[in-house]
């Protein structure tokens, strides 16, 4: 599936992660947060980046002063956000067009109601002052020499309950010289059909005199097919955040409505040959703000190219386009094979070559059976990279040669004042040593760690250099409370290579035990001295 | 923004969060946890639930046989699913379609292959030997009494290819007597638009002798979108999960679709009054898979309704419809505004008057300032109301009369033959009498349980009649691996009162203890002798 020619119709792709995406609940990003975003957004080649309200609060103002001197955009326009002028007030002494102007961006974008009833309710005050104080904002800021955006607030709210308003408030900033009108699902209520016959009845009303543009909110769960839909019905400006950032259910999220529209759709949204640094720009952004991306992401998450059930993944080594919609290389993702105790032969086989492991066919037909048997009882291999690995290669003879426990115990005590103290001990051989190790810990599994550690770190001096990154407990089957049986998942880094293991029990020290001990064995056998 | 009349045009809810839903990566539920899933989806009231494919491993085999004699089914049937015959077989020996009619249910759903490709790539087979695999195993299920469903997979890629084979798979199993055909979006890569046409020539050419049904995935982040073209374009049968659950992006979520259908479009999808219970079904399958809800989720999520920005709180408070695009109650939802502390204190003298506790100003402040500073180290009181009811007893003056733990120890050993055991010892004051006792368990909370309860019985008989029935861990903050905070929910009941209890601490078993001690403590309250 090509990318788009040069000679495609061009959307162009407003990016407003960094002020209405930052209403989204959890996130509270810093100013140096936003720069480095920014520096993403340009990267993948968004044509107009948002980067807030100068004035709203300070962190803006310091935003766009920083941006000046320390950002150096490529491909990307800077944008400053703010609102017409205030009901029954002037142009000239309003602070958020002052702020506005001084952001010293050369495009802005204001918000302004198109909703009759906001109009009347919220602001409280007549239609004509309403039209006026558009007409008013766009002329000075036009003015001023800005490029200017107008978002129409609740459009499709306000269009079908009295279209003739909000066609007149659209009116007001295009005679006054806006370059864009925005129509905004403030609300985020609309579906595709409404959305695209609304955008077509605009577009035959204003379009030859100004880009018609689309912002959507996803509490239908259609912001995508709602802004694919107004471009369908002529609109060529998508506004959007990276991941859905945003208030409540969240924006129109670019990192799936710009494939949509370049791979599907066959328009053009960024520059070529940046499409395929779509995942990585989606994790960056992830990262800075340390908020985990949706592994179900469309075209960017690390599900989505990834595929499970034993009875597809031998068709799709025969026909890979067959099972994907589109070539996961275009948008910078890959196709990832998921091992569980659904897997077929031919997973296990695949599996076994990216391990390098020699693997005859009882060796395969015993990986499966101890998979189905495992996993019955509980454990969860497809989490667990390691212990699958771990698993595989003892089905192909493999024994770990690293150390054997002979036995451990771990000790639990809350002494009179009401403090609790945990101490292990562990007693390992490391070839024909023995080794008795005793340690505290903050609870059992940090101090059998610490313990086991102990015991083996003179022989294996790499184990410095192995870290426990979490640890995860589940509980399954709770119907019979603390007699259920209990999944452990630990993860590990040695500094270039991260990995999972599992374990389960009935016994959670057990559980955890089993797991811990699987981590260093893995480590041990991927970590050089 | 009423639900629709009960003389609303009826679209069929077909769930397989329990099939195709436990192809999400990260996702095994135990059989106990599907029965649990299929009562919920019982309680929503949706059409159809299909449980698994029985054959495809032991654990759908096993959750037929137990849905058969543990399942009251009262709005929904269930369904079996698997596929048509092997090319070039019989189906009086095939054994997929033996175990479908094994499996008992009154109706069945099998997958047939509709586009050419898959016939003759995948399959390696003609496209007439592919015709007669869906006419004869719609004939022998029919045959077999049992209303038969079809689902066409990758319906959309076959059409857009070869329209004429496609339509031939689907008159296959119409003329055998298919109740419905499914058309399947099965690699997901379609948008709106193409679902509409393509749905539209179905119904033109079969839409009389069958229901026509639409199955989506989220790989374009359309499948709501997709869903509901169909609908528009005749189809009436919806297949999806719950929050979304599947493999790769996940399939239609069916807390999103539902909704849309009811309260945009008015539809009837639920029976008369179970939407309200969307979602309490959507949270509560989350916490049974221990999935956490996506916030952000439409309709069902914690940030659905939930507003942020200053300046829209006062409006919304004047013209709440303006705001919000429908009544979070007719979701089971509600409106919620982020940081309010006022909002805090009207809980709190609600609750208060609830539970029949006298509280004066001050006493409100130190639970208000508890609840901050525990909220704040990891307690989530919302979750554990009994040890809320404790907290405010607390500041209102109470101090529990039952018994004093002088100290606790738990002891866990692995011998050298890999068998591990625990035992724990309680020292417990009940009134001037101490006792100590000793007691092991399958693990360390299930013995400090035991040991505590043996100290306290012989003074309250009536803890016989307390038992736990769930305990959850949750590792709060992973980035310290085992040095992290845990938090420990359990549940408890005396056969008339549940509640929850909850314990946080970087060590787990002091987290186990204080949830437990709390849980017993609540029980002797509540509990008459």
């Amino acid at each position: 599936m090509p990318t788009p020619p040069s000679s495609a119709t061009v959307v162009e792709v407003f990016d407003t992660t960094l002020r209405d995406g930052m209403q989204v609940e959890g996130v509270s990003a810093t100013v140096d947060d936003k720069l480095r975003i920014a520096e993403q957004l340009d990267r993948l080649g968004v044509h107009y980046i948002e980067g807030g309200w100068p004035g709203a609060n300070p962190k803006d103002v310091e935003f766009f002063a920083r941006a000046a001197t320390e950002l150096r955009l490529d491909a990307s326009a800077l944008v400053a956000f703010g609102s017409t002028r205030r009901p029954r007030g002037r142009v000239d002494d309003d602070a958020t067009l002052r702020n506005l102007i001084e952001a010293g961006t050369g495009t802005v974008c204001i918000v302004a109601k198109s909703w009759d009833y906001q109009v009347t309710e919220a602001l409280q005050t007549t239609l004509d002052e309403g039209e006026a104080m558009i007409a008013d904002s766009v002329a000075f800021l036009a003015g001023a020499g800005r490029r200017v955006m107008v978002d129409m607030e609740h459009f499709f709210d306000g269009f079908k309950r009295n279209p003739e308003f909000s066609l007149r408030a659209l009116e007001a900033a295009v005679v006054r010289g806006a370059s864009h009108v925005v129509l905004c699902d403030t609300n985020g209520g609309s579906l595709p059909h409404e959305v695209e016959a609304i955008v077509a009845a605009v577009v035959a009303h204003v379009g030859g005199d100004v880009v018609v543009g689309i912002h959507c909110h996803d509490d239908t769960g259609c912001a995508v097919a709602n802004s694919i839909a107004a471009v369908r019905a002529g609109g060529r400006h998508v506004q959007g955040t990276l991941n859905g950032l945003g208030e409540r259910t969240g924006n129109c999220n670019l990192t799936t409505v710009i494939p949509n529209l370049e791979l599907k759709l066959g328009m053009r949204c960024l520059p070529e040959g940046r499409l395929e640094r779509l995942t990585a720009v989606s994790h960056h952004v992830a990262e800075v703000l340390n908020r985990p991306l949706n592994p179900q992401a469309p075209y960017v998450g690390s599900s989505a190219f990834a595929h499970k059930a034993g009875l597809h993944v031998s068709a799709i080594a025969r026909a890979k386009d067959a099972y994907e919609h589109v070539d996961p290389a275009t948008v910078g993702n890959g196709t990832r094979f998921v091992v569980s105790e659904m897997a077929g032969r031919a997973t296990i086989q695949m599996k076994a070559a990216e391990l390098g492991l020699a693997m005859d066919g009882p060796a395969v037909n015993q990986v499966i059976d101890d998979l189905k048997r495992l996993e019955h009882e509980g454990f969860h291999f497809e989490a667990a990279d390691a212990s699958l690995e771990l698993l595989m290669r003892r089905a192909a003879g493999f024994e770990q040669p690293f150390f054997r426990v002979e036995s451990m115990r771990v000790i639990t005590d809350e002494t009179a004042t009401g403090e609790f103290t945990t101490e292990a001990t562990v007693k390992v051989w490391v070839g024909d040593q023995r080794f008795v190790r005793t340690r505290e810990g903050n609870g059992p599994v940090n101090a059998i760690d610490s313990a086991l550690r102990a015991t083996v770190r003179s022989a294996y001096p790499q184990l410095d250099r192995i870290h426990l990154t979490d640890y995860k407990v589940r509980i399954l089957d709770g119907s019979t409370a603390t007699g259920a049986v209990t999944r452990v998942l630990i993860n590990a880094t040695n500094g270039e290579r991260d990995w999972t293991t599992i374990g389960v029990s009935p016994n959670i020290i057990e559980a955890s035990w089993r797991a811990l001990e699987e981590s260093l064995v893995y480590g041990l056998l991927h970590t050089a001295n």
